[in-house]
């Protein structure tokens, strides 16, 4: 009511404002076409989604990295939320499950429901041998929220724990596509071993603008063996590929189209050019915050600015603050976990204008 | 390889062969413009679909019969599959479950992953109360398999059986849209009390020939109580409501966006003609297999055709019987539970001229 002449901008949204790009538009008219003639139409599409997409993901995403795939270890769907929280389905009840901290709240919630025990990853350099032995370990990198990436060695390290230890990673890689920095991993599987350990969720939400229209996959390579509750050994491929069957019918023709059009079509500088439009405007926040001291660690790898709030406001004093101060909506570090606190996640998915104009804004008193 | 000159005739598929509509090509063309530009472009859709479609479904499906609902009370998603399956999340283990017999194995199976006890449903009118409490009752009609409906006297014996004894009806109205006849429901909502007790699963799956686009919808009336874990009593809806924000990230805007215009511009007719059209091909089936004694029960209301195997045969052995013979996929009873063995099932999914052809075929031998 007080900034009622004062428009709000919006900063705390994890979605993306530009339009789908023009290879993916193209992408959906022609399988719009595909869908409208008796001799083109297609019905149910597998389970895990069709192979002409398969193919291109493994080409454009892996190979380029030095890093192969048969077409079944690929699992398309709509949404890595679905797929990371459906997969607990094949676990036992009771698990140890370690978390970083903080961290996106889906991990969090999704293993409540199953009654799993949670430990946090609070440093992912000291990381230690933890109390409990952990079944599942949940790493995203680039990380949401803080933007932070991981170094080969101490991925190298976590593999190593999980092969030794018999546990998964649970790798999401959803803003491998922000990374800027060489000295990270765009995918686990860059490190020796993995394959035996870890499986990878990527999604086409932030990469390709497909809010909207939902497509992402994940990698389950056919070399991971769990334990069924029997005891017995099974592979984890085709415990989720059995899943996939029972639980799910596959993901839109239109959407793997769209995608699938990018990739074939080598327009995938198109995707590029939106990144590098959020990521300008994250680096505007950055440079801001930065020069009040309001940054513990730089990022320039992923969508988000994390900051530590002013006079050691928790995230919800701070939220207020902002909201009655400069009209600007951003997301409390809280809602991301204990550690969390005391933090505040901005986005560079606004528009450059907007982003500019908060900047103004803050200027002014911050 | 006996049978190399003579082209295999496919009516084993549950899915559409016919495009899709002009209504939905055309709603995917206006979703796809929205998209392209940065004015009109939306991100990620509610968990529980967008309010314009839920507008429409209430209209359209339930407002029609006399039945109302809130927008709250609609959930749509890419799947009843998804939906039937994971909704088992919000209730306790070692649940005891009524399922029909023969019946879609998605039920079995989720229930099996849930550690359910299964009690069959063997004859929908003189089902007993049960050995032991159920909790969940699963109906589905018009039935896949069989094809059969249920009378209103009949469905409201089972709300009632709900409403005294605390259990929940899950009804899969998956092929309303087959019904031709008078005396049944094409929705529980018709029965007085349902909305206490009955949750509804729709798709458009079959209806719109939506297979490859994915989208359905289900209904989780707000006054549906029931007890969580710890005893205290909960509403199902915001229950539902809780998980499909932790779990799921909604549908597709160019799905929601295909039947949407369908709607808003009065074209459910060229629904009803694709339907029409599979509905004349289970009508050519039906004659001919009741013209040979194989029918017990013909159906008009459903795209199956559920026969009797000759000479006692099992209904994998009557399945190579037809290929053997004559090149005829068709589905195996047994695979829909016990007693299904010694039945079959055809589509009306397959073309007109392929449903001739393969009732010439048989014709020469049968």
């Amino acid at each position: 009511k007080k900034n009622k002449n004062m428009r709000l901008i919006d900063l705390s949204i994890g979605d993306v404002s530009l339009p789908l790009p023009s290879s993916c538009i193209d992408g959906i008219d022609n399988a719009k076409k595909l869908l409208a003639n008796k001799e083109t139409f297609t019905g149910y599409p597998p389970s895990t989604g069709h192979t002409f997409l398969k193919e291109e993901i493994i080409k454009n995403d892996y190979n380029t990295r030095g890093i192969d795939f048969s077409n079944e270890e690929v699992f398309i769907s709509d949404s890595s939320k679905s797929d990371i929280t459906n997969i607990l389905d094949l676990f036992k009840d009771n698990l140890c499950v370690a978390l970083q901290n903080p961290v996106y709240p889906v991990y969090v919630d999704s293993n409540i429901l199953k009654g799993n025990k949670i430990i946090y990853i609070t440093d992912i350099e000291t990381f230690l041998p933890p109390i409990c032995k952990v079944d599942l370990i949940y790493l995203c990198f680039p990380n949401n929220p803080t933007g932070k990436i991981i170094s080969k060695e101490t991925l190298k390290k976590y593999v190593d724990y999980a092969t030794k230890n018999n546990a998964l990673i649970l790798f999401d890689s959803a803003y491998e596509a922000f990374i800027q920095q060489e000295d990270t991993v765009h995918s686990i599987y860059e490190i020796d071993g993995a394959k035996n350990v870890a499986i990878e969720f990527r999604s086409y939400s932030k990469t390709a603008g497909f809010t909207p229209i939902r497509l992402a996959y994940c990698i389950v390579p056919k070399q991971i063996v769990i334990e069924s509750t029997n005891g017995t050994k099974i592979s984890l491929n085709s415990a989720f590929k059995r899943l996939k069957d029972t639980k799910y019918n596959g993901p839109s023709f239109l959407s793997e189209y769209a995608i699938y059009n990018t990739y074939t079509t080598n327009k995938l500088c198109e995707l590029r050019e939106n990144i590098s439009y959020y990521l300008n405007n994250v680096k505007l926040l950055t440079e801001f915050f930065d020069s009040k001291n309001m940054i513990e660690c730089i990022s320039i790898n992923s969508p988000y600015v994390w900051i530590k709030t002013i006079n050691n406001l928790s995230s919800w004093d701070f939220f207020y603050y902002m909201l009655d101060n400069f009209m600007i909506l951003g997301t409390p570090g809280s809602g991301f976990g204990t550690y969390g606190d005391g933090y505040f996640r901005l986005t560079g998915f606004s528009s450059y204008e907007d982003t500019l104009e908060a900047i103004n804004r803050m200027k002014k008193v911050l």
